[in-house]
């Protein structure tokens, strides 16, 4: 956060800087270049992404700016010539940049965002671009499978403590928000960015009282607008619960008592919440929730809810702001293009002994197709950049990888999902808040079919190549092996 | 980074604060508090971990300072009264904190810090405390394990674009740092803390070019000290190696020849170094060396090299960064006593139904044992704070959880760990250089017996609690159990 504030313009990997000073004294250095970034697999063998991390990357690219001291630093590493050094001082982006707007439901092997800058700006902001990305789009995307987990009831993010650093704190509150959490403990990430920020006692509390009892009461008459009472310091069902039920009777007014709360942080959850659940029925406290918590992830809450444990909200911490089962986000950014002083672009392609990792060349659009009938996302399409669909007529879309694998679309509209960011270096978007961010996501998973959004083994959804894209993309490959 | 300027006091989980206002009003405000932070386990199974994090402690709780704006922030939540945030406004630190110094190695169930502060300031700060000294920790930790795994080969760290943002990627190459990696690719850490930054190309250099070879050629004659060209692009037996051996041999002098590398990127690792090997010992480049990665971490390493994969150096990125395996370290933040405004402390203990999250109470004292004969840690010692132990003496251990196995320390010297950090809200503390700190923590590691230090069923080391401590221990859990 304040990533304006923070002269984080080194915050880059050094081989972009030897590079730079590479194309610096070359022929290429006025040569335009087009990186895709873009992702191979959805981490958990999940079948969506969330894109989140764009509003960081333009705080970043709009204060890039070596400082005295960033030059002073440079220099000192010895190989840097002072030409070099003295056009640093002036450097900033100039180029253009698309990208998909923050809580886009994203593929695999698609442009997430586009940038069309002079060489040494392009190469230069890849470490920032990834790691925004990488790292919020990770946490999003693990949000929206927990919440997708919790079937309906609430998620609170509480991860803050065991976060990879406070960027990873207060930007994965926000992540996590947008990708479906109700709130979130971090304070900040409310401040900053409207994340419903919530929380109510640890055991610490409990403990600085002579009593349990007593510690309830107090924090009932202070907070008698919906406590939630921690109900496992010393042992939930032979004292927690008791004395939870008594401080709720003996201090909340009867409506004040549909919004009380006890929450169960040890132990066995699904034995515990059933026979919790029963004890507050009896007391007649039938409004009182129960909060679930404990190294909580999709994979737990699923086994909760499948045992019948009653839960009316999960509070999820070390698993979520971490992304614990997989918290790799593998986006990259992959040269696809390279234009010359008169406009010409040559298409570029970067060849793997692993197939998956060969890349699609050249400067190209993004475009999801929509059935008129249901509303209904069916497939992506990439096209060169200068294609043009008539939404009128049927599409034929294949499968790149098995291309008689065909399929006309009819009746559709198209949406672009790429929208112009940066436009000769000025910043030309203006991101909406957090929370329509957030609304906007939850929309856009509206349209997609419960198979892909399914929690394991789900749908692949398509991304095609147009055929012209295609053909091109075989052409480079084939070109590249008879260059051998 | 630059903690202090970043205005991250509430960077905080929000039950902190609803527990301050309800401590605020309370009889218990003036009581001074003791916490404890401790882990529970080592990530990985594995059997040491080194404690990192300690200097961004110290700035936040020095820059500790509710602005204006955080004020009007808290006012909108409407549950905090007048006086509770004018309070807030002149709120600061006075309180004392012990802790091990950065890169000590540490071990389940120690305190590696003791926060003693008034009660609201002891509990506001545990959350920054936490996320700081978990995150780095972690990273340091993993960092160990992997340059033990490449036995004696150096380790790069470049891992930034994966890190859970910008605070995750440079504290994070300075925990690695600490943790034994030799250098890392992020420019930011080597200026703010030394680790030496190093990186040579992309990808995208080597497209950027008509041929592989004019690529190689450009980038050596660039750099002729120790170029390392990366060799995957196209085909690595068939198109990189023979370039790169044609670029150095075209190029570089006779010296430089024996500071070149090549890097492989992908593929099998392990079948292309040895055919890379080969050819470059067969073109004479025998002091070329060979970098491998791709998301390398201990347990590739150790496999490439039990197949006689002959890489001499290896950079690992996203499984370092992010801790990939195991990316919570779950360091806890527990009081363990309380004292009165006479100074009498009242020793504070967590139950659980789970047996080993039950806390050692009271202000402790922590010591670790070396033998006098073998320089080696022998255990470690957790004993009330006013215990003192002879080191002219024979002390006898106990296992704590068996306390019939018995051992009589002779013949050793004795080294608290815990050391002070602030004293009356003042730092009393001057913190080592990076570079120190990494040395000292390569120093910790050689007096560990290799057992501890073990990759996988390492040895358990020893942290065992005075008779004193274990009694007053066993004394409060039966006071709770007769409570209920």
């Amino acid at each position: 956060m304040n990533i304006s504030e923070r002269k984080l313009t080194l915050l880059c990997d050094f081989y972009e800087l030897t590079m730079a000073r590479g194309y610096f004294n070359s022929p290429v250095k006025n040569k335009i270049a087009y990186f895709d970034v873009f992702f191979r697999r959805v981490p958990d063998g999940g079948g969506y992404a969330i894109a989140v991390g764009l509003e960081a990357v333009i705080e970043y690219i709009k204060s890039l700016k070596f400082e005295d001291d960033d030059i002073k630093y440079l220099h000192s590493k010895g190989i840097f010539d002072e030409e070099f050094l003295n056009y640093l001082k002036d450097f900033r982006f100039t180029g253009d940049i698309w990208a998909v707007p923050e809580g886009t439901v994203v593929f695999p092997n698609e442009p997430i965002m586009i940038v069309r800058a002079p060489l040494i700006e392009a190469q230069f902001i890849e470490t920032f671009v990834l790691l925004s990305i990488n790292h919020q789009s990770l946490i999003a995307t693990k949000a929206s499978r927990i919440v997708r987990a919790a079937q309906g009831r609430l998620v609170s993010e509480f991860g803050a403590r065991r976060a990879h650093g406070a960027d990873a704190s207060v930007l994965g509150a926000r992540a996590a928000y947008i990708g479906g959490v109700s709130s979130s403990s971090c304070v900040l990430a409310d401040k900053l960015y409207g994340v419903p920020a919530g929380g109510t006692m640890a055991h610490s509390w409990v403990q600085m009282f002579d009593t349990e009892y007593e510690a309830f009461e107090t924090y009932c008459r202070l907070y008698p607008k919906a406590p939630t009472l921690l109900v496992d310091t010393y042992d939930v069902l032979k004292s927690g619960v008791p004395n939870a039920i008594k401080a709720f009777k003996a201090v909340l007014s009867e409506d004040e008592q549909k919004n009380c709360a006890i929450r169960i942080d040890s132990g066995d959850l699904t034995y515990l919440s059933k026979k919790a659940r029963k004890m507050l029925d009896i007391a007649g406290l039938t409004g009182c929730k129960i909060v679930g918590s404990n190294a909580l992830d999709e994979y737990l809450i699923r086994d909760l809810l499948l045992q019948g444990a009653p839960f009316d909200v999960f509070g999820v911490g070390e698993r979520l702001i971490t992304a614990k089962s997989e918290p790799v986000f593998g986006g990259v950014y992959k040269l696809c293009a390279i234009e010359d002083e008169d406009g010409n672009i040559t298409p570029k392609i970067k060849v793997s002994e692993n197939a998956v990792k060969i890349t699609t060349p050249d400067f190209k659009r993004l475009y999801r197709f929509y059935s008129r009938e249901t509303g209904k996302a069916e497939a992506d399409l990439l096209t060169l950049h200068n294609e043009v669909i008539d939404e009128n007529e049927p599409y034929e879309l294949f499968d790149p990888n098995h291309a008689w694998k065909r399929k006309i679309m009819e009746n559709y509209t198209l949406r672009e999902l790429l929208v112009p960011i940066f436009k000769n270096g000025e910043c030309v978007y203006s991101s909406p808040s957090v929370k329509e961010i957030k609304e906007n996501c939850e929309y856009e998973l509206s349209t997609m079919w419960d198979e892909v959004l399914r929690f394991e083994n789900p749908h692949n959804y398509y991304v095609d190549l147009s055929e012209k894209l295609w053909q091109e993309k075989h052409d480079l490959l084939k070109n590249v092996k008879n260059k051998k």
